[in-house]
């Protein structure tokens, strides 16, 4: 029942999708970083839901931070932003906790909590509290990109339509400009109409995420168990709907013999670099000082219109399921935030492990000093 | 640097490739656990390298508990588990150190430790360590199969060959005798002539191995963070080599819709079950009762002796690297005894989380209760 | 930075005094505990000032619980309970960060946070934060009164008064509705005079709590660092003015040879006892099942109205300081009901990691059935 | 069921004491610490029994550092200290299961481990262990006093006998060189015979430790939970024996008014002082700058050679008792160098929370710059 994350600083997270309030506490935040409520907010505007490829329930994700801040600047004490539910209509959610929607938590909550669970609108499962993690992340990915780390996720799949590579600087830091994320306006265009297609048949759709981190300062991670691609799997899998997390050449390495896997070292007479990122910028759990990228996959959203089967929990009879309500036929562009910010917060913490929470200045100078070494 | 994993239990890994020795710390263990030493060299051998396909380094892996158990059982207070280094030629890796060979630590750890890191053989970061891991977790494997909760892991992949799915339960638990690790003997021939080949080339490959886990209690995860996929695979990304994992259809999901991708409820009128299983047996983050499914890739072992550039960390030069010395052109089978030793370590962490760290007999009574609800 | 306590349930506490709100997350609570908010008032009631021996500062401490309640009881996901801050004069505390209160945290907290820190009213080191640990942990200690473990804490020493000591149940139970919270009538007309005699001449004073448990089972705690003695304390000074902790005889063992300290071991045939209780309930850091015995002393309160001597930080200049605002000649009686929460916390912290989050019916039975052992 | 401690830096305490072997692994230390082994032995030989006035029971305490050191330096990777038990007579302790010593751990191990405890000379809760500690820690505190911030405790009380107060830098330094630790020779003569003594009569004796750290940078600490006199005290009760922690004036407080008690600043332009130091250096659970002081009472032996009561527990009967083997009449004089050795594992800990752990010339150059602000 640990829904606390990180090692320096930690995370937090509360709440139920149609309770008084979601949540998170950030704690352990070097004091004196800035906190721009613009970013936060714009952060939390590409994880809401737009247009008709998303679902007709539109919370304004008014945030207050209680706590932590002040005079615009974090204090180095707890943080606390809260969201407050207002837009939630109870009513369409009654009868699963009786009746579990499959491939939903309802299910396993109600055998892990012996019913107790608050089952409204998947209560503490919500992909809801994604948007306390957007929020109190975005203070982190903030002061990250001050420092000179980029954070940029595009949708590389979905299906058959294939966006481009990102294949320079500009493209992963204009991801922040996209409501849809995608380098190619044309592959926006296709999943769009995809999800269009598949929403008219009351059915949903996946697809893969690729993120890519400019910046990232060598010697992150720990070598056993809290790597860094350990640690941001674990924060990736926490995301509702992620089924796959690879990193580099992920599930191709199977076809890839040692000579052609190998990112061999080459040199300017300055810096160490690879020629080639099948690793993904990690090499023994540790960042090599060459790009981040790693993919995730998200499953098409477990909530469908079309019949479905389930059982009736309180008589264990076989029942149809037909789901009401307001849903997605596509997530993938809204998981993209929650990517973005459990990246930031891992890598704040590593280099929170790293340098210490003494100063922001000299946090802030740790991570530009160290892409120089 | 935190080289401890768990939360109700822990495990504390130690020892470098060439030092005095290596070994594991596991706190938290319930008391008046059976430990069964031959299980757990039948659990090192299956790690251990073997005939052509292998390093020609061969470790006894005698191992020695030294603590927390008496008179054959857990006594509940930490138990450690010590392997001597004895065949260590530390010649063979005195230039890896200012030559980083590619895509393993060597450079990493060089920047993460400023020179101070044990480079010999890969010091801290070898593969090596795994063997206390394997030997250690086998207590807790060996506590679970009592309960009946089987772990198995086949190769399902290498390059273009495939072996068959698992479809019982006699080829799950009949992994447990397979030094190769296939459910078919034709895939076992094929990938061994595989690995032969690429071993003559000088070259190496990877592959993927696929878990399952049966008799899973439903409940065990939480919502958020430490999820059971989260949890797994932190845990698994500590593996070296582990490139990439996923759960249930795991990359495929890109392919599905909803109404395919959805394991729908059924059920005998006493147990509720999935239609399928694409989601593994996680929904939300917390088991549902069907037999846990994951994928790992592995990439092909960085150890080559096929000449690759390299940069002299002292000049800063180019420079071409042989790698000499006894490598393994695959680990894949080897590590299969790493991923099992890691998936029971989380799942008997889940377990005391669950039902508590009071007495063996009321965990695994715990456990088949648990299984009946 | 790190503002989160406990092992199998947590306790994570943010806000400032003078900020938007306080509040608590408690995670890890079993499903099903009963939240009943009168006995969360009256525990609030208990912490609150009141009358000439305290500040004239009151706050209604009016709370909301945002999340992991439904239907009045725990649903097993994290606890929020928010204190929104409504009484606050900031005017009061605007030189504290320059001209630093003596033996208050000003100082240590504008070094440690740069002047980052909200010094407003002592900011996050302000006792206020413990109506936010009294209002949480009111619900963990309803649960263990319901499971027969009876928490007491009185005055028992301020300056030369003393109270009498707990001879039975009774006593002890009671002082759940004592206000000024001592055994005698007596001792608390002497102490209240005493106090409201050094609040006249602007000073203040400390004193003597004490503290017994009933009915804790045998067998809580760990054998190194998470001892019972050892978290207590921990949990202890955190509380603000707590600046010794004794257990049992605590400070008298040194004038005790082993034959009269040692407590002997009797039985009654079912149970073994032991003659005298030196040890306060605990050997070798685990409960033996006697009551639990502590004493926490607490400091005069430092806020005093006589001038006192401090440092200008800007111009690193002497001055003279003389404290206006609302303050207390004495905080003992409230302290009193933060070291009863504290209790709370740790030993259904401890009954969590022995006997598991699985279900509050299990957890309560659990204790009993160890009682019965 | 958690033995290991600390936030950045870890301690994982192992073993028992008729075992094969006890063990301790320090994680998170900074790469780049001398590793001075006189030192250690110099620590270890302070703790070991000798003369007159302790146990017949000498055990070499022959380490090895198995992990984590190479060069002579700290790796940054897990350090791991050995020490294998070889003067071990179990016989004298075989009745201790079934026939608990009063007031030592055997009967609560016996409850908490359901009889499954290695019970052979106290086995995991024994002093014995407290060697891994000193051995461990050695390492930090020598750290530490390169970095100026000296650790020194004396023997302040024995029943009536008083050792005069520290009043100048060398009388803390110097305690390095006392095996009995006073500050004036006639405590130390009185003293001894006062162990004598009671040992004549078969009997034991405690008294009080009070410690001082000087050059403890202003900051360490966390605000709460925590705080540096929680987490010291966290530390102090493991270690057997302690029964009482206070810091600064302590249980004294009881008897102060606050304009007695608090402690007024002071600057000489440069920096900021305290007069007096009734708070003993931490304000608001922080260090102050100021000499950090703390005393810690210590109970008498409970081994004595006197006939006691007791329990069998297989047939719940009253029996009498009498303490055979080799026991010390008083271990104050020991404990002290565990104290010394939890103080230096808490101050460094906080400093790399504070610093991070990336390099060791960073982290002495932070201490000392830390001493300048």
């Amino acid at each position: 029942m640990k829904n606390t994350f990180g090692n320096a600083i930690t995370l937090t997270l509360f709440g139920e999708s149609h309770g008084q309030a979601i949540g998170a506490v950030l704690d352990g935040i070097a004091p004196g970083l800035e906190v721009n409520l613009d970013y936060i907010k714009e952060k939390l505007a590409l994880r809401r839901p737009s247009g008709t490829i998303s679902t007709a329930r539109v919370e304004g994700d008014e945030f207050e931070i209680v706590s932590g801040v002040f005079n615009g600047y974090t204090t180095g004490t707890p943080l606390t932003l809260l969201i407050k539910n207002t837009n939630t209509i109870s009513g369409d959610y009654l009868d699963f906790k009786d009746l579990p929607r499959p491939s939903h938590a309802d299910y396993t909550a109600n055998c892990k909590y012996h019913g107790y669970q608050d089952y409204r609108g998947g209560g503490h499962f919500s992909g809801r509290l994604t948007a306390a993690i957007v929020g109190a992340c975005a203070i982190l990915q903030y002061a990250l990109e001050k420092a000179g780390i980029i954070i940029g996720t595009h949708i590389c799949n979905m299906q058959n339509i294939k966006d481009s590579d990102f294949t320079d600087y500009t493209q992963v830091a204009n991801m922040r400009n996209r409501q849809f994320p995608t380098i190619t306006e044309e592959a926006e265009k296709q999943m769009k109409e995809l999800i269009e297609s598949v929403a008219k048949e009351g059915d949903s759709v996946g697809g893969i995420l690729e993120t890519c981190v400019l910046g990232v300062p060598v010697g992150l991670g720990e070598p056993w168990f809290d790597t860094l691609d350990g640690m941001l799997s674990h924060a990736l899998f926490s995301i509702p709907a992620v089924k796959a997390v690879e990193f580099g050449a992920g599930v191709t390495f199977n076809y890839l013999t040692g000579s052609k896997a190998n990112d061999q070292f080459v040199t300017d007479g300055k810096t160490v670099f690879t020629k080639g990122n099948s690793n993904g910028g990690i090499n023994g759990g540790i960042s090599n000082g060459m790009p981040l990228i790693f993919r995730c996959t998200v499953k098409p959203t477990p909530s469908i219109y079309k019949e479905q089967d389930t059982v009736r929990l309180s008589t264990m009879q076989a029942e149809k399921l037909q789901i009401k309500g307001r849903h997605d036929p596509a997530i993938i562009h809204r998981a993209r935030a929650v990517v973005d910010a459990m990246t930031a917060f891992v890598i704040a913490d590593m280099l929170t492990v790293r340098f210490g929470t003494d100063t922001m200045a000299e946090a802030i100078n740790s991570i530009k000093n160290a892409k120089k070494n």
